[in-house]
This record gives C-alpha cells, sequence and structure tokens, in this order.
C-alpha cells in the first residue's frame, strides 16, 4: 500500500539538442561553455537577443534544458579548446573550470565529421545517412523533445562543381533526422540547388545564412542612415582583420568571395545602389581571436559637399557569434514546436544573406523579430504541428 | 459688359516665406543658395528627404515657391557670404555667382537682429513686437500664403536668469506674426516656462529643438544597434573638432552644455542608459566650415568580452544642416496648411531633442516621418484648421 | 693549518636597491613582477631598452640583482595587486603565482607613505628624515650596493602655495639618503625652487620628468617628420581615455594640467611653434588598465592643400611604462657608480618633460641615450666621482 | 669713345631646366603651378625642404631661375590640367589664372611621349634617341646652363621580359642628353639590368625611387620608434584608396606589386624584421586628387601584452609630391654642377626605395640630407667638375 499512485506523475522537463556542425570550434565552444555559464548565474546573458522582455512570453526553451553535441573533424576536446580561449581573452579565466562537467558531456556528443577531401570511400548519399544516424541516435539516447542542427565550421569554398559540399551534406542530414536547420556560415548549406525544396518537402523549418556580427551589422544600421538621410553614397571600403582559424579559412579567396558576396549584398539592398570600393578579408594570426573591421564611406551632402565617415570595429567574433547562435537554436526549436516550415524569413536581423523575402536594414528586421517572437506566444501549436 | 469675368482668373501660383533667425549665418547661406540651386536644375537635391518618393504626394511647397528673409545681428551681405563659403568648399565654385540674384533678393528682406546685450532701450515685449512686425511686413509685402520662422542662429548660452534669451524673443514674434516656428539650434526657443502652451493657444504648430547632422545622427542609429542586439555599453566617449562660427560659440561653456545635454539625451534614450563617459567641444579655427567627430564606444559582449567601436565623422554641418532646414521648412508650412498644431513629434527624426513624445532609435522616427507624410496628403484640410 | 686563507675570497655579486614612491601601483607591480620574470626567463625583454645591443657593454646592473623595495600608502599587498593586473590583462595569467616570491620580498620591503593630507603631527623636514630613514634602512638591511629612488605614484595636483608637495618630500628624502632619483611621474618632484640645486650639491645625479609612454611618444616622432618635410601643422587636438587609477587621479583637473603642460611642450618643441587645439583627459573606469589616445592633425601642404593625419593608440599603460622604469633605475644607478652628477638631459628619450637641455625629437634623444650607453662604458669611473 | 668697355659686363643670370616625364599629369602640374606661384610669392613654400633654414646656403638654383618642358603621352594642356586641379581643390581657385603664362610656357616645352604599346616603326635605341634629341633641343633653345629629368609619370607595370619598359627608355634618354635623372615613380627608369653603370659612365648623378609622400613617410618614423623603444611589432596591415588616375594605374596588380615592394622593404628595414599583414591599393575615383591611407599595427609591449595603434592619412598626392619634386630637381642640378655622380645615396629622405646605402629611418635620412646640403655649400666646384 503506498501513497505513490495518487501523486500526480511529474514527467521531467523536456530536453532539447542543439547539434552543431563544427563543435569543436571557437564559436561552439564559446556556445557550449556560455550556456552552461549563463544557465548557472555565473554571467549575465550579455549579447542574447532571447533573454530580453520581447522573448519573455515566446515559450523558448530554457537555457539548462539545452544539450549539445555534434560533428568536427578535429580531435582537441572541448575543455582543452575552452583553456585556449580563456588564454586567448574569449572566455573569463575561470570559466573552463567552473563549467568542465558541461563541456566533457558535449565533447561526448561529438562525431566525426567528413567526408575527407577526395573520399571514394562512400557516395554523397551514404555520407548523409552516416551524418542522420549520428543526429537521430544523439535525440534518441539523450530522450530529446527535439533538436536543431547548426552549422558553425569554418568557411568553406564556393563549390566549384555541382555535388554537395560538406555543409550540404549535413545539411541534408539535419532534413533527413527531422531536424530543422540553421546556417550560421556563408558556406553553401541548404543553398544548393539539388536541395532546393526539401525542407518544405519534409516539413521542417530553416534560418540562415552568415551570422552577421560585426562590419556587417554596422553595415546594416549605417546604410538606412545614409539612404534615410538622401545622402549619396560614392564609395564604401573596407578591410577586415582577422586572426584565428577565420582568418586562415577566409584567406582562400574562394572562401572569402563566398563571404564577402554577403557584405555587399547588405550594402547594394540597404542603399539601393552599389558604390564603388572592395572589400578585403586579410589573415593576421598575431590578433588571435580578435577581428578587426575598417570601414571607409565617401559620402556628398547637399550641393556635393564631400564627407567621410570611417569606422573601426574591435571585436571577439566567437562572442559575437555565440550568444546569437544559443539564440537562433531557441528560436528555431520553438518554431519547429509551432508547426512553421520552410525559410525563418523573420531571422533576417540575424544573417547577412537571409533566406526569403525581408527587410535589410537591421531596424526593419528587429521589428520582424519582434513579430516572430509574439507569433511564438500562442499555447496552441499551429494545426500542421499535429503531424 | 467685358469679355473677362469669362475667362478663368489664373491665379499666380501661392509663394510662402522663410524667415530664418540668423539669416546670414553659414547654414541659412547654404539653405538659400541650395535652395536656389536645387529649384534651377543646377544640383540634385542630395540630402533633401522632402525630395525622396514617399514625400512626393504630401502637397509640400514647391523649392521655387520658397522666399527668404530674417533677422541677423551682422551685416556681411549674403552674396559675399556665399563667396566665402564658396573658398572653404562648402559651396560649389560659381555657384553664389549662379543664384547671386536670389542672394541679393534674400539679403533685401533682412532685418537687424536684437536686442544688444545689456539693451535697456525697449522691453522684452517691445523687441517682441518689433520682430513680429519685420515678419508681418515681409509677408505682407511679398503677398505670402504662408511663412515660417525657423532659428539657424549660433547657439546661445543657456540663461541664467529667468529674463528671456534672444531666441525666445524671436521664438515669441513669429507665434505673435501668426506663423509656425521650427528650432533648428540647441537655443532655450519656445522651451522657456514663459512661453508654454503658447503656440497652442496660438493655433500653430512648432518643431524643434538642435538638428541632428553628425555625431548624434550616428548616435540615434548605434544606440539601437547595441540595445537589440543586447550587447552592453559600458563607456560612450566623444571629441568634436569645430571650425567656423560654431566652434567659438561652443567653446564657450555654458553654449556647449546646452548642446551636450542634447546629445546625451539621444544616448540615454536609445540605450535605457546612462554610459560612462564625456563630449567635448573643441573650438578648432582651422578646420574652417568642416567639423570632425571621434566617438570612442567600449562595450561588452557575451561572457564579459570586452569590445571597441570607434567612429569618426568628417563632415561640413552646413552642407548637413541647410537641406534639412528646407525640410522643415515646407513640412512645417504644410503641417500648418493641414491645421495642425502644437508640437510636432513626428519631426524627431530630425532633431537631438525632440518636441513631444516620440521615439528615439532614427529608424523608428523615419517610420514616424513616412506616416507625417501620409497625413500632409489629404487634400481637405483637417477640421481643427476651420477654427 | 687550513688552505682556505690563501683562497681567493669571492665576494657576492653586488645588488642594487630600486625605491618606488607608489610601489604598490599598477606601474610599480609590473615592474617588480617583470623584472622577476624576465631574470628567470620566462619572457622576452619587450618593451626594455637597455636590453637592445647598444647597451650590452654599458655595465648595467643586472636584473636578477635589482632589490625593491618603496613607500605606498596603499595597504593591498602586491602578490594580490599582481593578481588583479592579471585578470585585466595586464600580466600573463600564470605570472603572479610564478613570481610569488620576488613579490612576497618586494612587499616586506614596503614602508608607509605620507605625510595624509593636513597632517600636522611632523614637519616637512622631520617627514623628509623619515623616508630618508626608511631608504637607508632598505640599503643597510639589504647590504645593497647602490639604489635608486624612482617616482612612480599617481599625478599629485599642481601644488597651490610654496610648500613642498609629496613628491618633493620624497625626492628630498633621497637626495638625503645618498640615491639618485627619477621622476617618471608629472608631479613636482625635484622640480621645486627650494630644491633647486640640491642633488648637485649632494653630488647625486637625477632623471625626469613624466615618462612618455603612449601619445607623447608618438608625438615625438610625428612632430619632427612634420617639421623636417616643412609641412605646416595648423591645429593638432587630442583625447586621452584611461581607466585605472590614472583616469581618476587625472580627472582632477590640477592634475591634469600638470600632465598636459609636458604634452604640450613636447610639440611646441618639435614644431617650432604651437598649433591650436586642445588635449583632454577623461577618466573611463571600463577601460580598466588601458588607455586610448586619440589625435587629430590638421596640417598643409604645398599651396594649402589641407590634410589630416589621425592616429588611436590604445596601449596598457603599465606595460609602457614598467620597462622603462627598470631602464631608469638600472642607467641611474650606473650613472651614480660612474660619478655623473646633476641632470641627466642624455635620458630625455625617456621623458615628456626632461631635465636639462636636450633635442625633443625622439630621434635625437635616443642618439643621445646611444651616446650615453657609450659613456658608462668606461671602465675607470669618472673623475668627479671622487669627489 | 664710349666708357661701356670699362663697365663689368653683366651676364643674365642662369636659367635651369626640369624636364618631367609626364609633364601634363597632376604632380607636373602642380609642380609647375606651384613653382611660379610660390617664386610671385603669392604662396609660401609649404613643403619645399629647400626653402628651410639649412638650405639656405647651398646655391640651389633659384625658383625663378626654373624652365620647365617634358615628355608627356596625353594632349590636354597645361592651363586646362590646372583648372580641373583646382576644380578638385588641388590647386587654389584662382592659381591658374595667375600663373596662366607660365603655364602656357611650359605646355609649348612639352613633347609626345611613347613608344606605344606594341609600336614596331623604331627599335627601342631609336626612341632613346629621339627623347635625348627632345631634351638637347629644349636645353640648346632655352639656353639653359644645366637641366634635370624627373620621372613623374603613372607607375607602369613591372616589365615582364628582358625589354626596357617606357621609364627606363626615358632614363637613358637624360643620361644620353647629359642630364642628371630622378625617379619620383616605382617604375623601373634606372634600374634596369641594362642601365647598370650607365650614369657613372657618362659622369652623372642620379636619384630615385618612389617618393615617399603618404603612408611610407609615416612608416619611416613609426618604425624606428618601435624598434628603439624594443617594442614588438606583431602584424602591420595597411589600406590604400586611391582616387586620381594613381588609383586605376595601381589597380593593375602588376604596377601595385612594384609600389608594395617599396613600401614593404621600408618596414623590414626600420623594424629589423618583417611582420605579419598585407598592403592593399584601392582605386576609388570618388576620392579624386585625394588619398586616405589606414595602417594597423599590432605590437607587443612588456611581458606580451597587446598593443594596437592606427593611423589614417588623408592626403593630396599631388600637393605632397610637388614640392619633392621642385627639392630634387634643385638638389640634382646643383650636385651635378658640383660634380657628384652616381647614386645620390644622401637624398634617401625623399624616397621608398632609395639608391645607393643608406639608413631607413627619416630621422637619421634627414640628418644625411643636411649633410648633403653642407656638401652643397662649398663655392669652389668639386675637381671632377672641372671636366
Amino acid at each position: 500500500m503506498s501513497a505513490e499512485p495518487s501523486l500526480p506523475i511529474t514527467s521531467p522537463a523536456p530536453r532539447f539538442g542543439v547539434w552543431l556542425i563544427g563543435a569543436r570550434g571557437s564559436v561552439a565552444t564559446t556556445a557550449i561553455a556560455g550556456c552552461a555559464a549563463v544557465a548557472a548565474g555565473l554571467h549575465p546573458p550579455t549579447g542574447m537577443v532571447t533573454e530580453t522582455a520581447p522573448f519573455a512570453a515566446s515559450h523558448l526553451p530554457a537555457l539548462s534544458s539545452l544539450v549539445f553535441g555534434g560533428h568536427d573533424t578535429v580531435d582537441c576536446p572541448l575543455p582543452k579548446r575552452a583553456e585556449h580561449l580563456a588564454e586567448g581573452g574569449v572566455l573569463p579565466h575561470g570559466l573552463p573550470a567552473a563549467v568542465h562537467a558541461e563541456l566533457v558531456a558535449a565533447d561526448r556528443e561529438i562525431r566525426p565529421g567528413g567526408p575527407p577531401p577526395g573520399d571514394t570511400g562512400r557516395t554523397q548519399d551514404e555520407w548523409i545517412d552516416v551524418f542522420a544516424a549520428d543526429i537521430r541516435d544523439f535525440v534518441r539516447r539523450q530522450d530529446l523533445a527535439g533538436a536543431v542542427v547548426v552549422n558553425v565550421a569554418s568557411t568553406e569554398p564556393a563549390p566549384a562543381d555541382g555535388s554537395l559540399p560538406p555543409s550540404s551534406l549535413y545539411a541534408a542530414a539535419a532534413l533527413r533526422a527531422g531536424c530543422p536547420y540553421v546556417n550560421f556560415t556563408p558556406s553553401t548549406g541548404l543553398h544548393h540547388p539539388a536541395l532546393a525544396g526539401l525542407a518544405e518537402s519534409f516539413g521542417l523549418p530553416y534560418a540562415g545564412r552568415d551570422g552577421k556580427t560585426g562590419q556587417t551589422l554596422l553595415r546594416s544600421v549605417l546604410g538606412p542612415m545614409f539612404l534615410q538621410r538622401a545622402l549619396a553614397v560614392r564609395a564604401w571600403s573596407g578591410t577586415n582583420l582577422l586572426g584565428g582559424g577565420d582568418g586562415a579559412a577566409l584567406a582562400d579567396p574562394a572562401a572569402a568571395a563566398a563571404k564577402n558576396a554577403g557584405k555587399e549584398r547588405v550594402l547594394a539592398d540597404t542603399l539601393g545602389t552599389t558604390p564603388e570600393g572592395e572589400v578585403h578579408i586579410d589573415d593576421v594570426p598575431a590578433l588571435g581571436d580578435w577581428k578587426t573591421a575598417w570601414d571607409h564611406i565617401a559620402f556628398d551632402g547637399f550641393l556635393g559637399a564631400r564627407m567621410i565617415l570611417q569606422t573601426t570595429w574591435q571585436g571577439c567574433d566567437s562572442s559575437l557569434a555565440a550568444p546569437l547562435v544559443l539564440d537562433l537554436a531557441r528560436l528555431t526549436v520553438r518554431a519547429h514546436q509551432q508547426g512553421l516550415t520552410g525559410p525563418l524569413s523573420e531571422l533576417g536581423f540575424y544573417f547577412k544573406d537571409p533566406v526569403g523575402d525581408g527587410p535589410s536594414s537591421l531596424a526593419e528586421q528587429y521589428t520582424q523579430l519582434r513579430h516572430f517572437a509574439e507569433r511564438l506566444r500562442t499555447d496552441t501549436p499551429a494545426p500542421e504541428a499535429h503531424r
């Protein structure tokens, strides 16, 4: 005889998976360590838009409910990676030790990425199956209520032939595993003709492409300013100095071309014209995890008076990107829960080259994001969520 | 008996007065010369927001319909002033000659300003009467369909006692003459307790205060960016180097205090907090009509990572201000026509310290301005205009 | 019968004292920790001019022979202070632990500073005696072959009346204790009428004033460039953003005035004229131990063409100052050994406002410094040392 | 019977030729117009080093004694070119009119340049003869006491094969005509294996290469500063935005390569190491005759503290170059007069990539230049001048 049967059965709070492509990179490590630190109250959620008031009622998954895993081609374990980041000033000293358990737990869920260049052992479709199986296995073993796949790997060169580049294999695997997909990089991901319409056909939402964390973030507020004030931008020139792995990856002209396309699109979209000027991306290892972006904008005022605005942005890319990755994971998981499918164009606030149609000025994108936060509030899922 | 009655009487197109306080200053001279140049098709209307598409149907007075006059305490005739500006690169060479007739015409409509400091010959009320008579006389002689008074004089020191400073005498005169009033400077103008509610009681609209042309314009787009991205601004420091008359006027700490108050209000309003940091205004005559504003913004990202944004704005203040003065004159004349009265808070886009309640981010102010442009479209005046 | 008497008695290597006024400040802590770290081979001697080739034969005391002590009015022990500096990124993480023993040893040799403001318990002369006794006691107990007193305390306000400010009491105490004196700050030190000629009468050398570590260092190479190229500098404006204790100290207008005087002197001396422009020093605690200096230089080229150079210097003041403090201690100890007395004008390379007469361009100062290094090579002391 | 025979015969003051390759370009036009303006007392000689005190006794040819001519491949006459420069703000308004006669006179002495690319009508040697005849004809008709050839043409691509590029043809022609040669550009000129030792064999002096007018000028004072202070430069990155013809010429990667080689050599020479970092040269026509150079220098201080210096140089290249061209013409004419032959390494002050051996820091180069000025003072020509 026991009282237990009459007690209401409290099901454990649902947990959600965040599967990171490039799970041992700087951005991923910062996101995983930071999520644990903020969830534990060790740090305020600076840089996390989803922790601000407009998102309070949007039923986003709690930070403490997020479980991390992912693919990567490198072996350096997350706790060691976090130590490196602390030495470089990206993570606070002491943080790697404080969240050691969470880093170890996430590291156990990282599976080998691939395929290696020139691999001929498996077909592309087989690779997609392998990756999808990894993701499904993660969701099953961890008993997750849902999961999202987020690409935070180094930028890959623009694909040369029609074959699927690695980022597209992972993207296809996400869908095949029933997960929404977010592309935080300029790599191809779902932007491949062979994958067009695939997310819709799987009934899954997706977002991207190329997180807006520095120079382009600035351009998305300065461009509209010039346009609204009817000032004529004559030339917009920029130089980016990047240390870390990103600098090396983007020193490859093909990778830089992918990145620059997004930057230029923002200018052209916000200004309505394409001004003179180039964008350079330099690899400067001495800068470590920091990057510096200098912009020089020559514009005309009334009667042709020539004026100049210069900006210098000195930021830590991982610290800027990581909170946005957590934002996107939460928003996309919730959107999936609500039955939304296809391109989440309302998330253009986060991207240089947003999916779907939407405004290009940050202010209008923010307005859209707040509307999106309202849509996520409804307690009853939309009909398509009943599938 | 005559044939004339059957002919349609073509009334001449209505003309509108723009009465400038500080009518021989750089801003006024640039506005008058530029209005003539743009109206004649010599230059595109760069910097004039009211010449962009959203304002096309707002029935704003044509540039060619504007007639200029004003008060000033200096004697240098407008054509000569324009030559100086051309030598300094503010006006294109050749422009003063091309619009000589218009400058001479405007110069003939400039009346002596006052009162001189320490004047005891007239009471403040008598001075208001003198100024109001000047304005009424201008409207009558020129047979104007309406007029607006715009203060573009040098910044005056914050008033020390309860008496009305000169800018307030002119503001009161504008109302007494039945004209809307725009304060493009940080001077007191209608912001004096003794003048509270006066515009409403006269049934007149007014706008101000302190045109947003450089550093604060930038701050009104950068502040919201930091807020929307949940980045923590720790310190925002600024230095302004000003040549020309404005630099000398603002080297007076009392005048600078008036100007800085507006700048700091924008930061506090857009960020929601008041960061560390000071603003300096230096008089650097060597810069001529140009100004340079350097801003240094220290902000924290995720987990407290310290980052920095710097901006350097090199602008010609008169070239930035003049098209906005023309915008405001046109919008306010039209608002008056439509029967709008009291503070035109929808014009916050133009000001550091806008009248009425309104948003402080430039993007939201621009949205308001476009709504305002729509309100001005209605062909039938609003009911309150019948009063 | 023993062989010992016939053995040559190996005297231990001589050791030299470095007595720091402000011994628990950032500069002192960095100098003490860094001296130990470099001596132990943990770090290269970056920033130490005396470790470069031209000084190799100058018989400067080895870093390992330096013994630290000093006066300070605060209690925070050096090891704790070093931890704070490591958290702020001034010292490498791990360094405070690695040199803990040396920090503890130095901390034991720190004596209370004074007098407190408004103190009436002792006369100024009695305070000098107290300080001199502290120094003599240090030299005796540690069995030092010589010692130098270096002022690295926060800038004090320019003295208002004829009384000796604290920095001058310490300077007089140094001489009374038979030690050379170096003033690394803009405080008065030996620059007080009551102390004129005192060092000479004691037969002691001295150096100063106000270490050249950032904006002024730059000015001392840029000023000569403009002069040599016959370019006409019209205006030179500057803003300094300082965190840390120095920012707070210099927010006191009287202290800032002392600092600015040195900066302006460098400009006037290197340019031959005094251009327009001001210098601001702002306290920005958010910057921690870092400072940012922005300079804006408006200059004319051929036929009056207007051009602009801007510089932004982001430095860590303690990291810039500490190696120079070690340089100066070594050079001055050696100069004393060589019998040099009075102002060491050849050390102008290090200072904003050098003692004695000397060139103001950094390049010429460096040439002088190298000549000085040669003078120090002679093995036999100069005759005047026999006095 | 007449008194005349007993009167001393006053020979007219000697005049000297300045033969400019690229005689209708911006630099040449500014030099010709400016020489006339300064000689007439219309403007001070800002930017002309040879008009400063150390050169007063060096017997340099007076500005009024200089006669201009040259080669160019374009037809736009100098007076018209000068008007364009005045519209762009390079020359003061009114100057082209004031020196119209001198511009017309110089324009009459401009001969067609060549050979056109792919020309097969003449051999290279024949072209050299044509050019040398032009120069000799100029000297003879104008009855000049001497002449110098200065290359101020647009930068040509680095030569691909062993043939002589145009700049080398002109250089050989200068020597063949008995004239000293100065190469103010990075083009090959005398730096061609086929021309090695040629100037010496003709007994002629020469100077070059690549005038130091902006970014590299700065680097030649900042590099030594870092070296002298023992600060470790980790990365030195730079971006140049150039309008005008130079921007277009240097957008050609081969031309840019020639220019960048000089810039990097200055860094390597002044720092003693080659830091990380790249240099970009962008063509930005909107900037007109102005150029902007941004440099970002990452350096380490004591114990590895990371610091950054940024510089932004906004200059008018023609205004910076023209007075140096006049300096060099005067110095080289005088050197020839004094019998100096071969590379004038003492003129390294003016060049990015100086001929001969010499120091690379601007300060040391200036010292050399002053010694050179002293050498030129001797009234009796050196023996080798008696040939």
